[in-house]
């Protein structure tokens, strides 16, 4: 199960058909969606992977990056769960099938998870999120670099969209299995500089009527500077088990 | 001038002080923000540029965005005008100078515009912008790579909302100077296949108030599938031209 891991992270991107909810089978009625938050967690953040986690501290990370980080490692025993990011979400559905509509192509030709495009250190998005499964929360470290450029010296507004999906998606399936994407709203405040350290706060704000409602903050880390508030509902869905062949 | 050109482009995107808003001199008082959607134009979408343009056909493009860029480009009597798209906004800002609070740090290593991330033919993001500035109405043709990948087969909905915002922010500045995008709404209804075509239209609802609103419509080639609705307001300020030395 352990490789099964970043199905969460990639199919909470979709953004399929919502029609279609409500088609899989549940594997457990207990709970809102099927499984438990717990049974997720355990499930898509193993402590330990076969696969290349590139989440962690490198040589381009700035201080601020390194000390949060360091911090939030130190306080799993309060809760805080680090999410493993890996290159492609292809390796990582091995056991699940896709939904109905989302079928992956046969093809399987050098692909990569859209945050994880830029293989150079530094260059491209250095992030780490971490979850807190009790109060539904999360933490991204995000430090974009200089080819997420969009004015001169600062990251492209798009790329800190791209950035806080990502997170909501890993976050909005683990906390609820919102898996599908149904939208997305971001409000801009300020420009953040390229090679700083961009803090977002996600909380999911409710889970109701199969839909997780998600919403985030980023900023410096000095909280001083607001760089832009964000919100996204996604749509509940399981990943469906592969049969036993 | 010429070397001026995607001034627009980037610094559609910064995301800055809306509060800085007015406090630039204005250069042509008789238009709703001093420059005309002609001068714009002609100013930063120059037929002919020393700078490579990436906008143009390579062997990655699909027959469709191949027939739809031709279709296009052979539209230019009727007023479609291509908007050339560089490496990165730095080289292109000369002789402009940046509103206050979004001045360039006096680093300028390797950058490059975020959409223009991914070198490598057909990998990343593939798109070219039509613009037509009499009905303020604009076509992006995208066809993203599978270093793009969100769900296995699927662009990420972050490189989509990216490909968007980029788009309005060019639009959103020709059209009437919207320079500082205040917010961004994106509604997704079917992924795109990785390596298929999105066709982008982009319209340029009104301009009110100081503020540029913008929408658009992601579809296929034929229509007949909706891959995202968004729509976007920029506000409207002025890239301050140098004095001379």
């Amino acid at each position: 199960m352990r490789k099964a891991f970043q199905a969460a992270a990639g199919l909470g991107h979709p953004r399929a058909r919502p029609a279609l909810a409500g088609a899989l089978p549940r594997r457990n009625p207990a709970s809102a969606c099927g499984t438990s938050t717990d049974s997720l967690v355990s499930r898509f953040c193993p402590e330990k992977t076969r696969f290349k986690d590139h989440a962690v501290p490198n040589a381009s990370w700035g201080p601020d990056m390194l000390r949060l980080h360091r911090e939030l490692v130190e306080k799993r025993r309060s809760g805080w769960v680090k999410v493993p990011s890996f290159r492609s979400n292809r390796e990582h559905i091995r056991g699940l099938r896709l939904p109905p509509g989302l079928a992956a192509p046969p093809d399987a030709s050098d692909c990569r998870l859209f945050t994880r495009c830029i293989e150079e250190e530094g260059q491209g998005f250095e992030y780490v999120i971490f979850f807190h499964p009790a109060e539904k929360k999360a933490i991204c470290l995000f430090q974009p670099g200089p080819y997420l450029e969009g004015p001169p010296g600062f990251a492209h507004g798009g790329s800190l969209a791209a950035m806080m999906d990502e997170t909501f998606s890993k976050i909005a399936y683990l906390a609820g299995e919102g898996l599908l994407t149904l939208s997305f709203n971001i409000r801009f405040k300020k420009p953040i500089p390229v090679g700083s350290l961009a803090v977002l706060n996600v909380v999911v704000e409710k889970i109701e009527d199969q839909k997780v409602y998600v919403s985030c903050i980023a900023q410096s880390r000095d909280q001083q500077t607001v760089y832009a508030k964000s919100s996204a509902v996604f749509l509940q869905r399981q990943l469906e088990e592969e049969s036993s062949p």
